[in-house]
C-alpha cells in the first residue's frame, strides 16, 4: 500500500509510467526495503534492478524471482508491484530467519513490462534474456518524443547506490508471483495457482473489402458489403476455433468500418482477432487456418459460405501483428510450486497464463515458473484491481517455500 | 460540363458546397442562361433561385421544376445540377417554339440540398414548404465557424439581379428530375424510371453494453462481449426485416467499438440502422420492432437468443436518429410522367427512389413527381457519377412533356 501512494491516481489507482519520476521514487523505495534485510543492489544496461541475497556458495548461478513495478496508465495497486514485494518479502524472512542457502537468491525488478509509455512492454526481460537488442530499443520515444535512452539514464542516475551489475552465470531458475488477471481462482474459490504454462497468443487483422453504396438506392442483391461480409467471417472464425478447441480463447477486440456513416453501405471493414491457445497443436493448426483467410474465404470451407453470400462478393486479405507459441513451463518447476503450495496447505490448482509476463521472455535463458494469486473478478489494469490481505500472504508463503527449495538445490 | 467546371476537382469531380463562391457562381450562370431564354429571375429568404417562364393567366398557381445546384464534398457532376438544368432546358424549348401554357413553368435551384457544409440538407426546400422555420437554420455553423445567415446573405447580394421573391399562391405541381442513384434502371437497360414515391426511413443507433475484459485471461463463460452481442443482434435484426419485406433495404453502416484493441474484449459496442421501406404498413410495422429491441433484447424473440448467448448477457439501448415515413406520390402526376414517357417512346419503368430529394419535402403544399435518368453502376456522390448524353436527353424530353401536360391543366 505504500509502493502504491507512489503515483496514486484517485482512492485505488496507480499510474507509474517506466523510467518515470514515480518509476524512480518506487525503484528508490524498494531499494531502500531491500536495504534493510542486507540485500546487494545492482542494476543492468536496461535498468532491470537486482537485490542480491547471497548464497553460501558464491560460484553457483543465482535463483531469480521477480516482477515489475511500472503499471498501466489506468492501472492497479497489484499488477507487477505484486511480485516484486512477495520476493522481496519471501527473501526477508528467510533473512530475519537466518536461513542461508547454498545458492543466491536474486529479487528482480524488471523494466518497462507494460509497455504503456515505451512500446514495446517486457522491454527489461527481453533485453535481460538477449530476445531483444538493447540497441533497438533505445531510440523508442513515448508520446512527449522523449527518447528512451535518456529516460532511462536519468533512471539509472537516480540510484547511484545501485552498481552496474556485473557479468555472471545464467540463473538457475526464475520464479515470478502475479495476480491472475482473470477469474478462474476467483470463481473456484482458491487463494493461489500453479501455473503450468502462458498461451500462445496469434494476432491477425483481416481486411475486407467491398464496395461503398447508398443504404437507400442500392438493392441488397447488388451490395458488397463489406461489414456484412465481415460478420459472417468473425462468425465462421469465431464457430471453427471454439468447436475444434473449446479451451481457446478467440476475441476480435477492435474493428474500423469505413466510410462509417449511417446512410453507406461500408466499402471496407477492418478487423482483429486474438487468439490464444495453450496447447502447442492445436495453436499451430487453427493459426495455419486462420491465416488462411487471406487465400479466400473458400479456404474456411465450401459449407462456411453463409447464405447471405455478402463473403462471396468481398474481397479478403489477412495480416499477421504479432505471434507467441505457447509456452510450457519447466515440469520441474511446477512440480516445485505445486509441493510448496501443498506444503503451505492450500489446494492445489493448475492453470495456464492468459496474459504475458516476464517469464515468457526470460524461459529463453532459465526454466521458469510462476505462481497466482486471486484477483477479485478477474479486474486487472483497472483501478478497481484487488486481491485480499489472506491471498497475497499465500502467495509470498508458496514463493518462499519454492524459492527455499530451489536455493538448496 | 459548363456548370461542372465551377468547383471541378480532377477530370470528373465537383466540390461546391452551399452559399459557397462556387455555389455563387453556379447561381449566377444559371441566371445568365435563364436571362438568354427571357426567364424572370427571383430567390426568396433562404436562398431558392427561381426563374419564371411567365404562363398565359398570371393569376394561375405555376407549376414549378427543378433541382439543386450544390454538390457533397467529394461528389459527381450530376447530382441536383441535372435536374435544375433538365428543367431550363425543358423551359427553353417551349420558348424558342413559342408555347406558352396557361399557367406559369418556374425553374427552381433549392439552397443547401446535400447539407455537407451547412446541415441538415434538403433545407431551401424545408423552408420554402414550411416544414422547417427559417430562423431556426439562420444560426447553424459550418466546421470554419462561419454562420449559416452570413454566408446567405453573401450568396443574396452576388445576385442583386434577382428580385425578391413576391408572394403567392402555392404550386400546383413539382416535378423533379434527376439521376437515380442507384443501379435499377442501368441493370434493367431503361434510359428514364416513373418514380412513385420515396422509401420510408428509419435511423437507429443501438448500444450494447458488456464489459471490457482481457481477451487472454477472461475464459469465454465468464465474457460479457459487446461486439459478439452486437454482430448476433445485427443479424438477427437483418434476418428479421429480409423476412418480412424482401424489398426493404437493412444497413448497418456506422460501428463504434470500445476500447477497440486487438486485445480486450469489448465492452461498449454502438452501430446504427439505416431502414428503408417503400410500403407504409411494413415500414410501421418493422419500425416498431426495430424500436423495440430497447426494451430487451426479448423483444426479438426468444428463438432469436442464439446458442452463443452474448446477448443475454449484455444491457441494449436504442435511440432513434431520424425517422421518415415513406412518401407516395400523387397518381395523378404519376400518370402524367408515365404518359410523357410513352409520348416520347421509352419504356415505362415504375420505380420507388431510395434517396431522398427535394420534392419530399416540397410534398407538404403541392403534389410532385419525378423523372429519373440511368446512371452508370448506380455510382452517385462519387466523382465517377456518370449518366450518358442520350440518358439526360430522354429525361429532359419526359419532363417537358409532363410539364407541358401539367402547365396546361
Amino acid at each position: 500500500m505504500a509502493l502504491a501512494e507512489i503515483g496514486r491516481r484517485g482512492e485505488t489507482g496507480v499510474d507509474r509510467a517506466a523510467f518515470s519520476a514515480e518509476d524512480r521514487a518506487a525503484r528508490r523505495l524498494l531499494y531502500v526495503w531491500a536495504g534493510e534485510c542486507g540485500l546487494e543492489a545492482s542494476q543492468d544496461s536496461i535498468g532491470n534492478l537486482f537485490l542480491r541475497y547471497p548464497g553460501r556458495s558464491g560460484e553457483l548461478a543465482p535463483v531469480l524471482t521477480g516482477s515489475h513495478l511500472d503499471s498501466q496508465p489506468s492501472g492497479g495497486r497489484f499488477d507487477g508491484a505484486y511480485g516484486v514485494l512477495a520476493s522481496l518479502e519471501a527473501v526477508a524472512t528467510l533473512s530475519r530467519a537466518e536461513i542461508r542457502p547454498a545458492r543466491s537468491i536474486e529479487v528482480v525488478a524488471w523494466s518497462n513490462e507494460e509497455g504503456g509509455r515505451f512500446a514495446p512492454g517486457a522491454m527489461g526481460s527481453q533485453v535481460f534474456a538477449g530476445a531483444r537488442a538493447l540497441a533497438d530499443v533505445l531510440t523508442v520515444r513515448d508520446a512527449a518524443g522523449v527518447v528512451l535512452s535518456d529516460a532511462l539514464a536519468e533512471t539509472l542516475a537516480a540510484l547511484p547506490e545501485a552498481a552496474p551489475r556485473a557479468a555472471g552465470p545464467a540463473p538457475s531458475a526464475y520464479l515470478e508471483a502475479h495476480i491472475e488477471q482473470g477469474p478462474r481462482l476467483d470463481r473456484a474459490d482458491v487463494p493461489v495457482g500453479v501455473v503450468v504454462g502462458i498461451q500462445g497468443c496469434l494476432w491477425l487483422e483481416y481486411e475486407v473489402v467491398g464496395a461503398a453504396a447508398h443504404a437507400g438506392t442500392t438493392p441488397h442483391e447488388y451490395r458488397r458489403d463489406a461489414l456484412q461480409a465481415a460478420l459472417e467471417l468473425i462468425c465462421r472464425l469465431r464457430e471453427m476455433c471454439l468447436k475444434r478447441s473449446p479451451t481457446c480463447r478467440f476475441t476480435v477486440g477492435r474493428m474500423a468500418v469505413e466510410p462509417n456513416t449511417p446512410n453507406t453501405v461500408p466499402g471496407r471493414v477492418t478487423f482483429t482477432v486474438d487468439f490464444r491457445d495453450a496447447d502447442p497443436v492445436g495453436f499451430a493448426e487453427l493459426g495455419r487456418e486462420l491465416r488462411a483467410a487471406c487465400i479466400g474465404a473458400a479456404c474456411i470451407g465450401a459449407a462456411c459460405i453463409g447464405a447471405a453470400g455478402a463473403l462471396q462478393a468481398c474481397e479478403l486479405h489477412v495480416r499477421e501483428l504479432f505471434h507467441h507459441v505457447p509456452e510450457t513451463f519447466s515440469k520441474h518447476l511446477v512440480d516445485v510450486v505445486a509441493t510448496a503450495t501443498r506444503a503451505q496447505n492450500y489446494p492445489e490448482f493448475e492453470l495456464v497464463s492468459g496474459a504475458f509476463h516476464d517469464a515468457l521472455f526470460v524461459a529463453k535463458v532459465c526454466p521458469v515458473g510462476m505462481v497466482f494469486v486471486r484477483c477479485r473478478d478477474g479486474v486487472s489494469h483497472n483501478p478497481l484491481e484487488y486481491a485480499a490481505p489472506s491471498d497475497v500472504t499465500a502467495g509470498a508463503r508458496v514463493l518462499m517455500s519454492a524459492l527455499l527449495q530451489l536455493a538448496a538445490e
